[in-house]
């Protein structure tokens, strides 16, 4: 495939041969917006081609098929997240420490690639490809487990709440940030990501109560 | 409408006219389930139709629409979260244990209520049934910030936090528990909902610190 002859979105430019043209990234982020509007299973390639005015054989100029779309997409919240945890395990710190920076990096993937991780939390397993989005979403859960069972072990996280399941529920508690996080427009982008993880780090670790 | 000549699923028996009659109830939360799985965009009457067993026609003579369908699994999902708000909300106690008592009915309530909570949990907003059940669940997020709230001034709730985020992310971690909870199988589901409750509430209140 060549995507040397694709446009760029044309800015204010009259787009050649009357209809938009994409770069790759572009029309990934469409597409992703227009599954989680309609749902993968309910999103044809004719949807993605009315959405993205282009027709259906300049989309396969891109890309074979729609699930090759959602391959792409899942990736791109996968390797993230991925990269965040692997991050956090190799720092020379106490397993606590840590953990607070995987939440942390979390939340910021959460907030920088939002489209693309809401498209990951919404799956249903209905393919192969779902399916191992799902087994690496299960991976991740299951080594913030894993650090904070150490956690456990190193005395700072108590040990009267099951690793596994406090790993699920911090995590439910972090992905939610799709469903409602709006950057604050008073500040930079960068200001209001942190003052976000820091009140999910607070939750996290020390609760709603008054110490 | 007339439901006298629906049979309930057959146990054993030979349904008449060889196919499966349903009571309303089994009938709403057989849909719910394919909903659940496909997406209720992507489903169809005629997908409901094939799970079901049932003609089309069959369907209609228990609902005029997918939509009804839609809308009776969605009120009995949040019929049941509203009562829990409105229970709490009604003690004659501290805001803080009245915001306990709301965060075990929800546990409760989501895992006796899971494929209807689910449903209610994934929907994207495309109609006004949609849209007034977003509503609906957006005014229990904020009845729960505003216990928080109350919480606060009464100095039992940290208040550097805001009680708006404070809200959704505990609700975010509620809401996970239809994506993870498996009822423990040694035990009665009362008690295993109860365990699940009291994680719930020992890290919503006092979160993983050692303390």
């Amino acid at each position: 495939m060549s995507y040397a002859s694709v446009l760029p979105p044309a800015a204010g430019g009259s787009p050649r041969r009357g209809r938009p043209g994409y770069d790759r990234e572009t029309l990934l982020r469409i597409c992703v917006d227009v599954f989680n509007v309609h749902g993968y299973d309910a999103t044809s390639m004719g949807t993605l081609s009315k959405n993205l005015g282009i027709s259906k054989s300049a989309i396969y100029h891109h890309v074979e098929s729609k699930e090759e779309i959602l391959e792409q997409a899942l990736s791109r919240a996968l390797d993230a997240l991925e990269e965040v945890v692997q991050g956090g395990e190799a720092m020379a710190a106490p397993a606590v420490d840590r953990l607070e920076d995987v939440i942390r990096g979390t939340v910021r993937v959460l907030v920088e690639q939002m489209p693309y991780v809401t498209l990951l939390l919404r799956l249903r397993g209905n393919s192969e490809v779902e399916t191992r989005a799902l087994e690496r979403r299960r991976t991740i859960t299951r080594r913030v487990g894993q650090l904070i069972a150490q956690a456990q072990t190193e005395g700072a996280v108590r040990d009267d709440l099951s690793a596994r399941s406090a790993s699920r529920l911090l995590l439910g508690m972090i992905n939610s940030i799709v469903d409602w996080y709006k950057p604050d427009v008073e500040t930079s982008a960068e200001t209001s990501t942190a003052a976000l993880a820091d009140t999910v780090v607070a939750l996290a670790f020390s609760g709603l109560r008054t110490s």
